[in-house]
Formats: structure tokens, C-alpha cells, sequence
């Protein structure tokens, strides 16, 4: 066991703060990550602020984790010390139910096992997560970085990049389709390279003119304005698909209107009840509204392997860990162009 | 063109009343035909109601029609005088549009003609069904019914059949699949001899004790009562495919936890806003919220002879023509198994 340097909350509304914490020894299947990136999620602050009740203090954030191996135990085939390595959202599940057996370790059906907040048999009982100089997980859950994808915009595609494109490969997203990807933050900034690369026509569907214009420099072919009925109105039945990255509640009937006959909306954002949903749309076109939960281990590493050969990564700005809460404030006024990462050199 | 016996409404609270109505004279393309049964459809009661604001009166309601072919156009190549003939939901579509290409008049992008209260060039501007004694309509929209399907159940098929087998069969329904039929209706009736018929295994998902026996009588492997949260929680996640036939708003959840990951939910009964549905089963399982309306010309005609191949009726209550008010009344009530169908006979 080593005492690592972490950063922490330890009840709602505290700030996170600097605190040493035990990390597991390295076990045969384990690998021991130095980090040097970490991506802060949205549902960083949900879990500091115990938002959904599920919180265990203290809790160290962080599941976008980038860095270099610095021990493997006996039995780890794939990485050795040097190598750079990731960790997204995922250490452990049960490897057995029909959900892992393909792959689907994201929708394990005994609960998978995320990278904090979850219990483990791990010193503090519970796992801890990226905001710290040092990680330990199975091999089974780490992933190669190829090596043309460098810097800390590698570190969100970890969470951000395999929750938008796992639904656009899970919905057949192909040369030909119409894309719509609603809202640009964090994920979809990400829906808008990932649609662009898999061949669709993208369209940001955005309330802000100047986020729509940013979204065109991302890779947008077309911006379509929220807040205009006369813009909704001509595009509607027009799209195939539609990633839908709100965070929040609202109402969904503007958007599944656009949706052509069989179409799908996929939410990936808001992570909770939904007090507008036309059922008369879905009747009236066979449309669907449907969810999904970022991937399996092997899809994100199809994900990392596939922003190599296409040079994607996400736009970020690089925070020192002690700007952690002030990088807090501004996301909770959308404030960042596209994900704040953590630089770790600056905790150790 | 002729007067008929119909029997109509003529404003919102009207009852339905005897009235004579004039058809079109049978063009080339057309069919005639002496109506012997016409079901009764829940959406019969909206339109003579004006409950969705869009009925035309007099309107005379009726879109589950049987009888026999009484003339033919001079260009009218399959249907004969004497024929057995079915009319459903619709009489006309524009023909061209991708969904009309594809066999889905339902979607038609140009929007269909309805049996009754669609505009039209025929005489009284529009459309009118099948509480009357004869009809005239496009061949195209005519169904052929198989030798062996006798007597009034034939009827419902046309509608309550068409709904619930065309998603069934678009979601690919098969031998091993575990289907929920939420609801014991005239949707649902149908729903649950598809099912079993297509292979699945069956569960009735209702809130009554009795209508469960009666679905067990129908074909249901399984009851399910929606009033137990324990014999719920039993069934998580263990459907692969709900057919939801609640006709009014009313709470998802309990409904979707039932999903397996990746499976679908798929409402044909309320056709309106749904106030509860929560984004974090959608999510967490990747499973879909999704509708259907009728089914296509082709898909009909299928559905048809499917019945005739696996021996497959509604379940009905015949009545008199002038029996109808009475029958609306016991349908507010859910006081029919399962489908009230009139005999036109008492009408000529």
C-alpha cells in the first residue's frame, strides 16, 4: 500500500481539497498508473455535491484518466512500466453476466464497479478516482493510447468521447445520415467529430448563434438555432438520428419532431425524469427515444483506436489542480470550451 | 352516386344517429362493398366526441370494415363481385413519398386519407366509414380476406389486429423472446394471440386479477400483476419487448425497469403526452421508448393472412346498428371483451 496525494471533498457543498489517500498494493492482474492527465466530468461535481444521494466521503474524482505505467504485477500480459495507459469510467464488473459476456460491461448486470465512489475491498473501501498522481486497476480495464493521440486532449475521450460515440456505432451512424447533435458542451463537441468522421451530415442543433459557429469550426456541416420555429419547422422529419447531450430536463417534442419516420433520439445529458415526451410523436413516425451509458472496455478502446486513425481529440483547457473549484464554478456556468483537465504535474 | 344508410354524428356530445349519406359513384380504380360487420374503434368515440379537435360532422365513424364486393371499376384487376373484401384505417395516400414507397401509407409524408373524416373530392368533402351500409374505395386500399376467417371477429383485425401485429413484427418478434402486454383491451387482446402465435413467450402485464385469467385463456404464458411491486421487481429487466396499450397518460417507470438492455417499449394505446419517463432507465440499459400506428396496405394484407395461417379472431360482442350509443357508453367503461362489432344487417 503507498499514501497517495489526492484531492477530495469530504461532505456536500465542501470544496475539493487537498488529502492523502491509500491506494491497493499492485496485485498479479494489476497495473499501476502515474497520471498525468484527468478530465473533469459533470458528474465530478454531481458526486462532490452528493446531487444523486450516492456519495461516499471522501470521494476522489475523476474518471478520465491519463498517464504512464509505472508497475505491472505478474501476471499482466499487455502493458509494461513506460507505457502510456488510460482509465475511463470503469475498473471492474462482474465478467460473467450475458451483459459482459459481450462486452456490455457498462450495463453489467451485478453493478459495475466504477472508478470512484464504488465499494471495493480497496483500502478505504471504496474506489478512488482520477484527482491524484496515482491509480491502480485491473489490466482488463485499462486502455492502449495510440501513439499519434498526445497532451491532455486525449483524457476526456475517456468519458465524453465513448459516451458520444458509442451510441453513433450502436444506431449504425454512416456516410449518408443526417446527424443531429443537440447542445455543445463536453459530449457534444465530441458527437459533432465523431458524427463528421463517421461520414454523416451534422447538424448543431444549439440555442446559441455563437455556439452554433463553433460547432461549424468543430466540424458541424449545418447549425440549426433551437430557439427559431420557422428553422425547426423546415427540418423537420429531415434527421435519421439525434445524440441529445442537454443535461437537464426539457421538452422533447421540438426535437422529436425533426426526427424522420424510424428515426431515433438517443439522450445521453440528462440523467433523469422527463416531463415532455409527445407519445403521439413516436406513434405518428415510428420514431424512438432511447438512452445509452457511455461503453464496454473493448468499444472504448475501438473509440481510442479510431480517434487515432482520424486525429481526434477533445478541445480542452489544461487547470492546475489547486484551480479544481474555481474550474467547478465556471462549468456550472458553461463556462469552458469543451472540458477543463487537470494537469497532475502540478499536485505531485 | 347513391344515397346510403349510415348512421353519424353531427356535433361534439351528438349521439350517433341515423342519417343517409352520399357515396361516390365507383370510379375504374374503385371497389363497392355491402358492409356486413364493422367493428367498433376507441377512436371512433374521439371523433364523434371532437376530442382531438380535428372532426368534421357529420361524421359517420367506422374503420374496421367487412363485407362483400357488390361492383367493380372497369380497371380493377384483383376483386370481384361476391369477393369477400376488407376495408382499415386507411383509403388513400399519396403514393410517392420515400414512406409510401416502402409500403407505409401509415407515414404517408403527405399525409393519408383516412375510412372517415379525411378531406376528399367524393362527395360531402369527406371520407366517410363503415357505421353505414355500403363503401366505395381505391383497389389499392383493399383487403382480400382469407376463406377460413368467418363471422364478425373478422372485423377488428383491421385496426386492433394491424396495431398490435406490425410492431410486433417490426421489432422482430420471435420464438425465445420473453413480450409484455401491458393492458387487456381490444389492443391488447390482439397483442397477446400475436405473440404467442409469433412464438414469444407472453406475460399479461395488467392491474386486475380477473382480466390476467382471461389473458391465460387468450394464449398468455404468464401474468404479471402491475399492482405487486414485488412480483415486479422480479420481472426487472427480464423483457425483451413491452407492447404498451394503456390508452391515457399514466407512469413509465415501472413499466421500463422491466426492460432488459436494449430492449423496447413500444406505445400503441395513448396517443398523448406522457408526464413520466425517466431518462436513467433509457440510459442505464440502452433501452427505447417508442410507438406505432396501424400498419401498411402490404403489412395488413400479411397480417391477414397470418390470421388466416394460425386461425386468429378478435374476440367479439356483436350489437345492433341502433345498439351503438349504448356500446360507447360500456366502452368508457372497459365493458367489453374485447371489441364490440356491428352487424350491418340491422341496418339495411
Amino acid at each position: 500500500m503507498s499514501v497517495i496525494k489526492s484531492y477530495s471533498a469530504s461532505g456536500p457543498k465542501a470544496r475539493v481539497i487537498p488529502t492523502n489517500i491509500e491506494r491497493r498494493p499492485v496485485g498479479p492482474n494489476d497495473v499501476q498508473i502515474a497520471i498525468e492527465h484527468c478530465g473533469v466530468c459533470h458528474t465530478d461535481i454531481h458526486f462532490v455535491n452528493n446531487d444523486w444521494g450516492m456519495t461516499n466521503y471522501p470521494v476522489v474524482p475523476g474518471h478520465e484518466i491519463v498517464g504512464r505505467v509505472t508497475e505491472v504485477g505478474s501476471s499482466v500480459k499487455n502493458f509494461k512500466a513506460g507505457d502510456r495507459a488510460a482509465i475511463g469510467c470503469l475498473v471492474d464488473s462482474c465478467g460473467v453476466c450475458v451483459n459482459c459476456e459481450k462486452g456490455l460491461e457498462q450495463y453489467c448486470l451485478n453493478g459495475f464497479t466504477a472508478t470512484y465512489n464504488s465499494e471495493t475491498t480497496d483500502p478505504g473501501g471504496f474506489t478512488y478516482g482520477g484527482y491524484s498522481t496515482s491509480v491502480v486497476a485491473k489490466e482488463s480495464f485499462i486502455l492502449s493510447i495510440p501513439d499519434n493521440l498526445k497532451g491532455p486532449g486525449v483524457a476526456p475521450l475517456l468519458c465524453a468521447g465513448i459516451t458520444t460515440y458509442s451510441p453513433l456505432r450502436n444506431w449504425n451512424i454512416s456516410p449518408g445520415q443526417k446527424v443531429g447533435v443537440i447542445g455543445l458542451g463536453g459530449l457534444g463537441h465530441m458527437g459533432v467529430k465523431f458524427g463528421r468522421a463517421l461520414g454523416a451530415q451534422v447538424t448543431m442543433i444549439t440555442s446559441s448563434e455563437q455556439k452554433g459557429e463553433d460547432a461549424r469550426m468543430l466540424g458541424a456541416h449545418e447549425v440549426l438555432l433551437s430557439t427559431s420555429a420557422n428553422a425547426l419547422a423546415k427540418e423537420a422529419g429531415s434527421f435519421d438520428f439525434l445524440l441529445n447531450t442537454i443535461p437537464v430536463d426539457h421538452d422533447l417534442t421540438p426535437f422529436l419532431e425533426l426526427l424522420k419516420t424510424d428515426g431515433a433520439m438517443c439522450v445521453v445529458g440528462a440523467v433523469e425524469p422527463l416531463s415532455k415526451v409527445n407519445a403521439a410523436q413516436l406513434i405518428f413516425g415510428r420514431r424512438s427515444l432511447t438512452g445509452s451509458l457511455i461503453g464496454g472496455i473493448a468499444e472504448t478502446q475501438e473509440m481510442l483506436n479510431f480517434c487515432g486513425g482520424n486525429d481526434i481529440l477533445s478541445e480542452v483547457e489544461v487547470i492546475r489542480m489547486d484551480g479544481i473549484n474555481e474550474a467547478f464554478e465556471r462549468m456550472r456556468k458553461s463556462d469552458v470550451k469543451y472540458r477543463f483537465v487537470i494537469d497532475l504535474a502540478t499536485l505531485s
